[in-house]
């Protein structure tokens, strides 16, 4: 085998390795799942018990599953587990029993308009059990009896999630939240893990400005658990940004916060505007992943999504068809870029106060000017100084130079830079 | 004669029945309207007396006729009130004289663009008297002496308006508010009464959660005679709609009120444009209809101006040609309708207060959300009920919430109804 | 020679007048420029001493030149300051040497896309001399030993700026603001000194609402210098422009203000619109003209800048085809017509109030309406009352009447002058 060599090789050989595990929202599948992240970052995982009272939820009992198959009267197993985590509905109570296919048919999920593609179904609050399956595996089943197995447990236990921390120049965080409790879908959301793993391993080594805490937890009740059990905490979240649907072959999709202008949505709208590559923003709808729960009212947080296509947009969006083939090395890496982009904005990202706002300082005696006058091509580092300090005037930020110019951030970040050297400016 | 089954059918007869009186800003013409009125809908008829100051103005003497022609040398009328109310000016003062058609000229009206038309002119404030007929019978009087005579009264006496009203479960008011002094004029503003005298009886069938108030009152000096005379419950008046020129076979024009995102502007423009009817919203000017006097500057009602072609939009206003051929009554149904809808949404419309802001409340434990998870279809009432719970912050209305999510007023406002059933939401 | 008789030739003879003088930010060469201009309005001349602080800078040595050329080994001057100004490296401190062309060329300044055309520089802050020449003589001058002579002084002295004054009905004051330091350069400025002659001119003719004061100071030092020395002032400066770049024959450009809606910003984008010239708006940047200094975020001063094709737009610009011919009297004639129109504008514009608010007042007993009513053809002036009494809130400018009504401005300000004379609003 070739040795991994890209980001995007390293994010789908872990996509991979994580992909046959049967997660739920609890469970051994979740706990193994942190277990190999664990193995690229560091986690602190926490087990929250069954019944504990989390926002208006309540923790519920602990799932795992051995075995599940349906068999025919010969012992076949026409739908089997063990071939895909799929084939269960998630959370199904056991169930040992053999039934004619007239009655077990009420148990079946199928994609019909997808004959070959099995159906991700979860019945988590309701007592219930199923097989998912593909259309044309139920087309090909005789009517007769058939026996029914599943080998799970619901019992009290624990909601497992985990956090990884990379701890910043402030105490003020950005959030990066990942669900991680879909069994074998690899858009959904392996890829979202894959590329928070390697946007955590990268940050890592610089010193960022704001702490960045990532969030490996259950969508739903797991970020609903995080936010109940950090209270105090989320007072100090100033961003977040919601990954999944990371790795498909669509264009990048942003989805506002809730508030729409908050500024890790002018951050990542401006990286995606300037980098030209193509791409969609969308407005903060009440439904998607866990920005559900961040922008709820009572938080309102400014987290935004960041996703290719976007959830449900897509055909093989919870089916079996959302396999590791379906996620690409180059989708994962492009979304990591902006990843690394946004946060880099973000985390330089200051309103400063000009110190000399009556009339412009004289930069040339600074050194931060041409001696020469005359020339028509002022060069845009000095133009980026001239914009710094007629907008320092603590209402603007560097980004809304940035966009008030046109001028890079880079360069708008550079020049404040220098005239912070020199005194001109202070944060 | 046929049995008249449709609202439209109704309208229009009310319209045929009403048109030859001749109305004014005061005298019998209005009173013999308004007890037609009342006919359909209970009136509070009100006299004003002569001289009474109403704002800045000063209640005028009662104007009442009885004949008035212009005659040839034969006895032969030539022009003959009789004929129509149009022909003589309004508020003529008496005459009684002969003279030649040279001195006579000065006092006759014509539309030389439309010759076979009579306009409508008055003269309310400047003691005058005159004459409406169409060009091509000037064109045809020869030269030579007429007997003209006006047989009218301008005499101390009232202005008289009506208010028909229907209880609400609130005392805050929406007002509807017709003006019923143009004389034989269909579309202006026969067209418009009609619509509110069905708009009455329907709100009447239902118990309303505001108060609608009726007000048929002449143009302008009626408008301000209400508002000089209800200084105290102007305070209540919380929404109002203008109806005018409601019957023409046009597209339906809304114009906004003086403040342009009323909350009666926002549910008019909302009812049209998801109803899909081609029509206009335009700004508020400050001439038209009694809108001039609601949303004069002290005042500034949230009251638009509902029309299909508007104010002095169509070459037949103020002319003959304004008669109960030129409104249908498909185009008054289709007012209605509008009214209809938009007092509706008006009435449903209203501010909730998420009682559950942290996080998304558990909706399936309430019976609200589908057991069976992973499906990409969500349901219209479960998208409405996250939206409601999602914008429900004491800034945004159900109006808010569906022009934002897309979702039907009224998905809303059921998922609303269920939300506050489940003790969810407040009002 | 003809007479001039047109505004444009005019300025035209004045711009040809000014032209051959060597201006700089300090200097006999302002000086003599000022004498002329003083020619035409009277002005006071400012004198500020070497060494002053002034806001961040400091004023420098004055500059004064009498000769500078280099000659070849015959003594023909192959560049001589007699034949242009801009010939010698603005602020160039005296040299008197032999050396051969390849030491020369170090202090040569030529244009390599624009051969025959010489370019403007300066050193102002760093002591440097040098020859600005087409590119064609440099490309003409063999090998050799050339005589290099800069016949200049650098000497502790004053920076001399000018201020004209026409007094108006108020203390506030709009500034017009040209930089006199630029040499042999037509469009850039003494065409936007030209227009502001003619245009101080004209208001004197009639008594002004606002105080007009014309600044005549050298570009940046000279800007800064009256900001330095008017602190008080500066607080009656409620608007300004800055006039450059007025005669070249491109479309008018307005550049907001710094805070690109301060009524400075609305009158002239209504005058150019509504007089329907093509023309550009642009946004404020903090590089181009005075406005820079004006509009430092510690000022933030309603100032704009009015030009034809802006600064730095034009290949001519700074260069030796920034000529008399570069400039034409109609385009001089246009600037300073909008100027005209846009502060007569500007000193009608007011709020008032509607001091009878509830309802419309009776127009017709005042002489304001017509008597007959009924017609669809309502007068402008009308409408325009209509319109002023409407939106006279205290929230609203005449110049919001105008362009929300659609009305020309000068019938919203009749319309205004007629109901304050009856006495039915004040300012």
């Amino acid at each position: 085998m070739a040795p991994v060599t890209t980001a995007g090789e390293r994010m789908h050989a872990l996509v991979e390795r994580l992909y046959p595990l049967c997660r739920s929202i609890t469970g051994d599948g979740v706990r193994a799942t942190l277990d190999i992240v664990g193995e690229y970052v560091p986690l602190q995982v926490h087990e929250v018990p069954t019944g504990t009272r989390v926002l208006d939820w309540t923790v519920p009992q602990e799932w795992n599953i051995r075995d599940a198959y349906i068999a025919d009267t010969t012992g076949r197993r026409v739908v089997d587990f063990a071939a895909s985590s799929l084939h269960v509905l998630g959370y199904s109570v056991p169930v040992a029993a053999t039934m004619p296919l007239s009655e077990l048919r009420g148990h079946l999920h199928t994609l019909p308009d997808q004959p070959t593609w099995v159906p991700y179904r979860t019945s988590y609050y309701t007592p219930e059990w199923g097989f998912c399956l593909a259309q044309e595996t139920l087309d090909a089943m005789p009517d007769g009896e058939y026996e029914v197995r599943i080998d799970s447990t619901l019992a009290d236990g624990h909601l497992t999630y985990a956090e990884h921390v990379v701890p910043g120049q402030v105490a003020e965080e950005v959030i990066v939240s990942c669900h991680v409790c879909h069994p074998s879908l690899a858009n959904d959301n392996l890829a979202g893990v894959a590329v928070a793993v390697l946007l955590a391993q990268e940050l890592a080594q610089r010193s960022p400005y704001y702490t960045y805490r990532f969030i490996f937890a259950p969508g739903t009740i797991g970020a609903i658990t995080w936010l109940a059990r950090n209270a105090e905490r989320v007072e100090l979240v100033r961003h977040g940004l919601v990954l999944a649907c990371a790795g498909d072959r669509g264009q990048l999709t942003y989805k506002q916060s809730r508030r729409g202008d908050a500024e890790i949505d002018r951050v990542l709208e401006h990286v995606l505007r300037t980098s030209e590559r193509p791409h969609r923003v969308t407005e903060f709808t009440p439904y998607g992943y866990d920005e559900r729960q961040y922008c709820s009212p009572g938080f309102d947080l400014g987290v935004g999504s960041l996703t290719r296509t976007p959830y449900a947009g897509y055909p093989e969006y919870h089916t079996s068809a959302d396999n590791p083939d379906f996620v690409s090395p180059e989708a994962m890496a492009d979304t990591l870029a902006v990843c690394r982009e946004a946060f880099a904005v973000l985390d330089r990202n200051r309103q400063y106060l000009n110190l000399s706002p009556y009339g412009e300082p004289q930069l040339g005696r600074r050194g931060l000017y041409d001696s020469l006058g005359g020339r028509s091509d002022a060069k845009q580092a000095q133009l980026a100084m001239l914009w710094v300090l007629n907008l320092s005037d603590g209402e603007h930020s560097l980004l809304d130079v940035a966009e008030r110019s046109g001028l890079p951030f880079d360069t708008v970040a550079a020049a404040a830079d220098a005239l912070h050297g020199a005194g001109l400016i202070k944060a």
